[in-house]
């Protein structure tokens, strides 16, 4: 079975295609004909370095995978033998990664795949819904309503994150970088669009809000933009970040808005084993969704395959991508 | 009518006993004849310049009152004359503070006072026991049997801290800095006392919790201690704080540990006008668990009087006193 494995960590770290032996599903997982899979910048981070949550030994990344199940171990009961499946389901610590063409995994991590979709569309959709579910429903539970800013509504999780803010009944603002971006992510339900290279945080969040501010900000970005997500809130607003490592907001402005702020790790419950059926669930939710035409992935133009990884990690990398950057593997 | 007021902020602006007139209440409005409150760091931080939420003109500070209503404003239902009340009511920008004989207030912001408590300790409650609420009950939503650790276990929000995380059924764990505080801690319920002066947090936080970390961390203290608190959280933990102003700590504990922060600032009510019988219905049930003997109110050994609120100051910033600081009024 062909894959394509780091043989150590760093930057500039090819990835090499070697053949593995395969093997069969254990009690609770699955064997997954892998079809497709798409890059997060979790990816890239991990292969630059993060040795804590990396894969051990010849290290296989990759933790959006969509797939044909071959193989179904003891105790599954979720999935038969042909099922078409997506999830959010290895590539880091103790699991496999879908940079492969077989992959086991645990079952709880995965649903069925939505019917509209591709298999590449599918492989787009895992780790950044789930985040953008975990933020949006379960930090910050948007109520109908609300005024919610998304970070880069064009980005991987922004562009979920504008679409599921809009399933949720919020209006919707989202700061893009060009007036193709704006018009994207109008398509994709945004109500109003906001050039952050036009205005600053403080002047959009007054502009916009009639001085109010936002009862949610997503932020999608980091660095110093958790500082202007802050900034940009409501008295009593929640900002839900899934980017802060190594980053020293000023709290002040959380404080005196008496308001929360909320970091989202949706590796947790891969690297903790706890919770992995909350994931199956909220992709099953996802699915329904996106079949009912409500989410849409969004694919750059360009797709790659497994022998191309590098040029698809590179060109995340970039920052010139639209949305999610799959690889086709079989 | 005499109180005792600043002709300006400064954080050594002396208190004045004047003799203002006094008025009528408007509607939703009540007259309390003032016999108690108490001091909070927030009085001393607003006396020493914090202008944009200190009360304008003839500054008369205090957010805590305890006394009898002397009359009712139109359209109130709740009180009648000569009840007993208390409430975090006023001291801030737009509202009449407490260090005076009658205090005009909004009725939602009241409650009957315990009946099994004196005046000086009912004023001692309010803020310390509307935060902690706040901060566990509606933030945090502690559940039986989650462990909590609250920072400052004797000190003002502290002490309430221990007692309100003990009657939501937590396994409550609290710093203190000496055996005699440790002692006081574990009368007000607290399962395990820490001298942090003693142990760091990462080794107290793995030692007392077998590596898990706290469920729930209630940051009373501020300033380096936010960060330690974030330290000290298991992972999918909740971190408290309520004191945060111009402090940067780094994130990334926070996230690695998928986590969340929330900021407490009780004061916002009172200060935009919305939500004020949240804070009644809290003092409500405030009262019966102070009745039920599940909450008692910790005093310091010295009650000021109106014309020692210096003294009374002077003493909270020394760092001395244990629980709360009253000031008889009349």
């Amino acid at each position: 079975m062909k894959a394509a494995i780091l043989k150590q960590l760093g930057p500039l770290e090819p990835f090499h295609l070697v053949d593995l032996p395969t093997r069969s599903p254990g009690a609770g997982e699955v064997s997954i004909k892998v079809r497709a899979t798409s890059i997060n910048v979790v990816d890239t981070k991990i292969r630059a370095g993060m040795g804590d949550i990396a894969p051990a030994g010849d290290i296989v990344l990759g933790c959006d995978v969509a797939g044909i199940i071959e193989a179904v171990g003891p105790g599954v009961t979720r999935f038969a033998i042909g099922d078409e499946v997506y999830g959010c389901a290895g590539g880091v610590k103790g699991r496999d990664g879908a940079y492969r063409e077989q992959m086991i995994t645990d079952a709880r991590l995965l649903a069925k795949k939505p019917t509209s979709c591709t298999f590449e569309q599918a492989a787009a959709l895992p780790l950044v819904s789930i985040t953008a579910w975990e933020a949006l429903v379960d930090r910050a539970q948007v109520k109908p309503g609300e005024t919610v800013l998304v970070h880069g509504g064009t980005g991987g999780v922004g562009h979920i994150g504008v679409q599921l803010a809009k399933a949720l009944g919020a209006i919707v603002h989202t700061t893009v970088s060009s007036d193709e971006k704006a018009q994207l992510a109008k398509k994709l339900g945004a109500d109003v669009t906001i050039n952050y290279r036009a205005r600053q945080v403080v002047q959009y969040a007054a502009e916009e809000t009639n001085g109010r501010g936002y009862d949610v900000v997503f932020d999608t970005v980091g660095s110093d933009n958790i500082a202007a997500s802050l900034e940009a809130l409501a008295v009593n607003g929640r900002c839900v970040s899934i980017v802060s490592l190594h980053t020293s907001p000023d709290l002040s402005a959380l404080h005196m808005k008496n308001a929360r702020l909320d970091l989202v790790l949706m590796l947790i419950p891969m690297l903790t084993g706890e919770g992995l059926e909350r994931h199956g669930f909220i992709l099953e939710n996802v699915a329904r969704l996106v079949d009912a035409g409500r989410i849409q992935p969004l694919l750059d133009d360009r797709v790659y395959s497994l022998d191309e990884l590098i040029l698809a990690h590179d060109h995340l990398a970039s920052g010139a991508a639209i949305g999610k950057i799959a690889v086709r593997v079989s």
